[in-house]
Parts: structure tokens; sequence; C-alpha cells
């Protein structure tokens, strides 16, 4: 890697000690894909019945691990699965050589775990274009095979790193009728991108029984209100993968418990905000709240063209309550908006109100807020009733130096 | 002005001789409207029968000059128009004030030049949410009217910078049967952002005979392909204005004259090159031509998400060769793609091909080309014959020295 950063100012304080989840093992190596001294291959072997569920990138150049997933996510199984990330090469961009690389992976991980090849599911991150070297990632399989522990998360948040500052983890526990279901889940991204783009990878385990359908439905609404709603600068890769897996061990089946949705959303909400804490520069993280649009569709437009806006990102930096710059961002999202109808707070400080600067307006006040680490901004568009809620991080310094750097 | 900054090294080497036209004449003064000891009003005078046409922002929180520039084109007349400009304060987010502002504005303009309020046409930028001081604009208009002069049209591109680095300005003359029908434009943008968010001018001028439908509709045309194709940072003002005025003086009668259209076109790219090239903080000048997607409309939602993705911004600042980023952003794009389909070029140096690194490809060579002031990316979709030709400029640590900063 072309730099080595500290860690960023907005990380949490520790690694959390997360639970130990039934029928998941982990063991991390390293194989020496790219990266020289550390671990960057991880396996997690699922016991038989795991129901596996998942969200991916929408880009349209994914990657052949990407498409992979994709494919084999929606079967029920009484079988064992496995997933195999390796850091240090993304394996995209690589023609037919990527879709060879991802067959030879997912056969020699589903030979060393005995599970059916079709239960493989693989992630790759790190530099784009370049033949991943899996013979190197296959040579160490028998001894990640052998090591498993049900305890060595940690070690798989480790692994697969790329230039992520901080390993993410999450957890959470919820009693239901005298018993207790788990879950856990590990995360990369949006560290930086030297030496090529950051990629958001995520696997969270749970040993609660549920129906691969009602696993699913619950991912995906969950994944729009949390890991779809983040940005860092706008970019989106090209093996962003979410893959949650449930064991089934707790005996508890949750198929229509909300106690066991709130508790997932919750870890895939921590585990989001942990990336927009490690995004490439940060120094300020961002809430942007925006309420009284036509519909939430348009409210999550309106939210992403501000979380997107580099004129509003420099100004977060800048600790400049720069209002205006809402507007135009507002002004430019496309979504229905009406001038005269626009409300903005920064934290409590009401800036504007009905398409002009509030009477009760201090630049002093909305500076004070500005200050902080955690920004809240606050828009009422004015017009119905659509909300949203997007994080993001402002644009500084530390970014151009990350990413304006040579690769090699 | 928060900053003094160096004139951008992508500026031309000096203001170009602008020809007179004939039926127009300028004015700049002084008027405080907030800078001091510089010319911050312009007055353009336009002879009867002169035909305006014009584009402006699309954005839904647009300024009352834009709104009154809007509700006013279209109209043919046989009396005179003017067109008067303000630097230092945008009207813009300013309410029932800013919308008195300008009818004030608009009836003194009409009353000292003369002509009827329905043809005069006002643009105000620099701070936004600040109300107007329309009376010091009114309370100069007798003198401005009293001075106009054909020639003073450099004075006039100095008078509407706000933190641009340089005036700019653009001619061109057509030969027709004969007769000279000659072009002349200014226009303001894309400097910096301090105290406040850039804003794009542009006026255009000639002795050319055309009716106001064909004016427009050229106008139309090659917005799209100049100024509506180009970008920044991605982020729209609430004040971009586009007004193009014949004034017929040359009697040459163009309604149908391709080359007048060319010359038109011509200017107009020239123009919005210059507002790319004094692009906040830019070092490289870029040119995205995208070919082979699925139609136009696709290849040009390509190349603006290459040419706004901060990730390709930066890299081009670092003179990195780093086309996997181009390939994340033709992903992310939202417009058909086929990654094994997919071609790129820096210059004349073939770096992918079918979606895959190019057999002849050179890290030196591309990088070398990376090394230059003019950067030329190009990219082949390969399933289609849509193609767009986007210009934009890096992003440097100058933009966020810029942008960063506190506005007072």
């Amino acid at each position: 890697m072309a730099k080595i950063t500290a860690v960023s100012p907005l990380a949490p304080a520790a690694f959390p000690a997360l639970p130990v989840i039934e029928g998941v093992k982990f063991a991390a190596v390293a194989a020496g894909v790219k990266y020289q001294g550390r671990t960057d291959v991880m396996l997690a072997t699922l016991t038989p019945g795991t129901v596996v569920a998942g969200a991916f990138t929408r880009s349209s150049t994914r990657s052949a691990p990407v498409l992979d997933c994709q494919a084999k996510l929606g079967h029920s199984s009484a079988e064992g699965a496995a997933i195999l990330v390796n850091s240090g090469n993304s394996n995209a961009f690589t023609g037919k050589g990527g879709v060879a690389s991802v067959e030879a992976i997912t056969a020699a991980v589903a030979r060393a775990c005995d599970v059916p090849q079709m239960r493989v599911f693989t992630s790759s991150t790190g530099v784009i274009g370049e033949p991943l070297p899996h013979e190197r990632i296959t040579a160490v399989l028998d001894t990640l095979a052998a090591n498993t522990k049900v305890a060595d998360i940690a070690a798989a948040a480790k692994a697969i790193m790329t230039t992520d500052t901080f390993p993410k983890g999450a957890a959470a526990s919820v009693e239901i009728g005298g018993k207790t279901v788990s879950i856990a889940g590990i995360a990369k991204g949006s560290g930086m991108i030297a030496p090529d783009m950051a990629t958001m990878l995520v696997y969270i385990f749970t040993d609660a029984k549920i129906s691969q359908a009602a696993l699913q439905s619950l991912v995906s609404a969950h994944n729009e209100v949390t890991f779809n709603s983040i940005t860092v600068d706008s970019d989106t890769s090209t093996s962003d993968s979410l893959i949650v897996a449930a064991t089934g061990a707790s005996g508890f089946s949750v198929d229509d418990n909300s106690s066991f949705s709130d508790a997932l959303h919750g870890v895939m909400r921590d585990l989001a905000h942990q990336v927009v804490r490690d995004g490439e520069g940060a120094t300020k993280f961002v809430e942007i709240n925006v309420i009284g649009a036509a519909n939430d569709a348009d409210a999550k437009t309106h939210a992403m063209a501000i979380a997107n806006s580099p004129l509003v990102k420099t100004a977060i930096a800048g600790q400049d309550a720069n209002w205006g710059r809402i507007v135009m961002a507002v002004g430019k999202s496309g979504a229905a908006a009406d001038r005269d109808t626009l409300g903005i707070r920064f934290g409590d400080v009401e800036v504007a109100k009905n398409g002009w600067r509030s009477e009760s307006y201090s630049e002093e006040a909305a500076a004070g807020h500005m200050k902080g680490e955690n920004i809240v901004i606050g828009v009422d568009i004015g017009i119905g009733s659509g909300k949203s809620t997007v994080w993001t991080c402002d644009l500084t310094h530390g970014y151009i130096d990350i990413n304006a750097d040579y690769r090699s």
C-alpha cells in the first residue's frame, strides 16, 4: 500500500466483543494475494440448513464474484455452506479469466469444506483489472478449513480490510420467549482507495431460524435504509456485497418477529455508520434528515443530492453553516421542491423557513453546531410527507491526499 | 472576498480582441452592491428589433431574476431591449423581497434606457439568501445609461466576475455572400465559491438578422453540447443564465445558415471551455469522449458520471492512469453498459479493450499522457452508436482550499 494512515478520528474506541454464533466458524490466513505481512483471506463455514440472503452492487460492471453470488442466492438447502473472502485483488474487469478464478476458488472451497459448490459464496476486494492469482488462495484452503474456530470473527474482520483504518464489527441479542437469538456482523469499506477503489463488504451471522424468503425480505428492506443510505463520495464499487447467514442453531423461529427485524436493522445501521466513519479523510459524521417531500423516494433523492454535493461537503469540512449550498443541492436534485416552502435546520438551529432565512436565525448558533464532530442537517421540503435519512462525511484535504496518490 | 487567488494555470494568455457588434452598447460601473473598489454592475443596451433567446438553470430553487427572464423570453419586438447584470449578490432564496428587487431594477432600467420593462433582462450573481440592496443599482442607472459605448464589452466582462480568476470572452466572424456577420460573447463562472456558490452567466451578441424562433432553436441545441456538457463539481447554481441577442444590424438573414450556426456553436464552446479552465483549483483540462453507447443520451450519462466522479477527478489530479475508476464510473452511471465490450483510451493509448486490459497496454505511455495539461479520455461502450463529449477539470487541494473556507 502506498500510504500508512492513522486510524480515522471518527473510529469507535475499540472493536466490540461479538457473541459466538452457533453454527458458524471462522479462519483467516496470510496467503500473499497482494499484501505482505498480514492476513488477506478469510473463511466462514456454515452449518447444514443455514439460510443465506444478500444484497449487491447495482453496478453494470460488477465483478465476477458478485455475479456468482447473485446466481447462487435464494436456494434453501439442508447442506452446509461457506463464505470465502480475499483482500488485495477485486477480480473485477478481469474478463473470462475472472470467471475462471471464481470457478477454481469455489470448487476448491467446496472440496476443502465438504459443501456443494452451489453453496460457496466468495468476495474479492482490492485492485481492479489485475488477474487474481487464485492459486495463492486455493493453496491455503486445506489449512483454513482445518483451523476454523467459532470465536475467530475478529480475525475475519481484519483479513477483509484493504485500506480501512479500523476493523468493523457490530452485534445484537434479542430475548424472545426466554430464548436468546444473537446477531454478529463484520464489514469493511470506505477506507482509503489506494491502490484502487474502496469496496463495501458486509457479512452478518445469526443463529435465528428463518426462511430464506423471510430473511431476504428483511435484508432487502433494511439494506435500503442502511447500506443504501450512506455515501462517501457518490462513487459505487463494482464489488459491494452484503451476505446474511442464519444458521438456525438457536432453534427459535423469527419469520415474523419484529424484535429480530429491529435487531438486524440495528446491526446493519451500526456497520453502515462505521463505514462512513472510516470515509476517506473524514473528520465529521453527517446525518441528513429530509422530511416534507412529495414521497419517500423524492426525499431520498434530495438527501443524497445534499450528501453528495462537493460544495456541501467542503462547507462542512470548513465548519461553515453555509445553508445556501443546501438550497442549491435541493434545487439540483431533480426531485420536486418549492423554493418558497423550504426549511433548513443545522442541529437544533432553525436556519431557513418558508423559503427565506429564519427570523430567529443566529449565525453564531449555527456555527457552533458545525464545530462538533456529529453534524445533523434537517431539511423540510414543505410539500408532502415523504421522508428519508442518509449519512455521509465531509470532503477534506485528506480525501485528496488519499485519492490523488499514485497507485504504485 | 476571503481570498485572493492567482489566475488559473489553465487561463488563456489574454482576453481576446472582440469585434464591435453594431446595435449593442455597454457600460460598467462600481455600484458597491457588495464588493468595494471594482465594477459590479454592467448594462448592455440593444437596438430596436433585437431578437433575444436564452437558456437557464433547471434548478427548482432558481432565483427571481432567472424566473423573470424566462417569463420574458420568446417575444419578438420592434422596440429596444436591455440586459443588466450585478455581481456580489445573487438575489436567490430571497422570497418576495427578491421578486420586488427584480421589479424595481427592471422598471428603473426601462425608464433609464427608454425600453419596455418586458424587454429588460437581469441577472444577479454572488451571495445567496441575502436581500439584494437594489437601490444601490437603481441609483447608478442614469450614469450607466448615459455612458454606454459600443466598444466596452471587455469592461462588461470584468463587471460580472465574482471569484473568477480571469474575464472570459470569445468571438467569431462569418463571411456570407460578401457580408460579414459577427458574434461576440462574454461569460463568468466556476471561479471560487467564496463567499458562496459559483454561477455561470453568459451573454452573446451578434449583428445577424434572425427570427426569435430560429435563434432560440440554435441556442437550445448548441447549449446541450456546450454549457450543458461541462461540469466542475456536479453542483448546479440557482442562477445560471445564457442570453443571446441578435441585433439584425448586419442586415443579413441567417435563419437557415449553417455557417452562422457553426460559428455560434464555436463561440459557445469556447466560452464553456473557459468556464472549465477557471474551475476551482483546476490544474488539468479534461475532455471525455464516449462512443458506442445505446444512444446519445446514454453516452452523455456515462460521460457525466466519469466527469463527476471524485475518484476519477482525483486520479487525474494525481496524474494517475487509473482506468479502473473509469470502469467504476461507467458501471455506476445507470446507463446501459456491458462489462465485456468496454474499451478505454487515455489520449492515443489503448488501455482496455473488450472488457479487459489491452494486450498492448503500456502503463508508461498512459502515465505520459496523464502528465500533460490537456487530458483526453476515450470510452467505447461497445453496444451501439450513441456518442457524447463533455469537459471537466481535475479535483485538487485547491478546490478544498477554496470551498472549505469560511464565508466571512
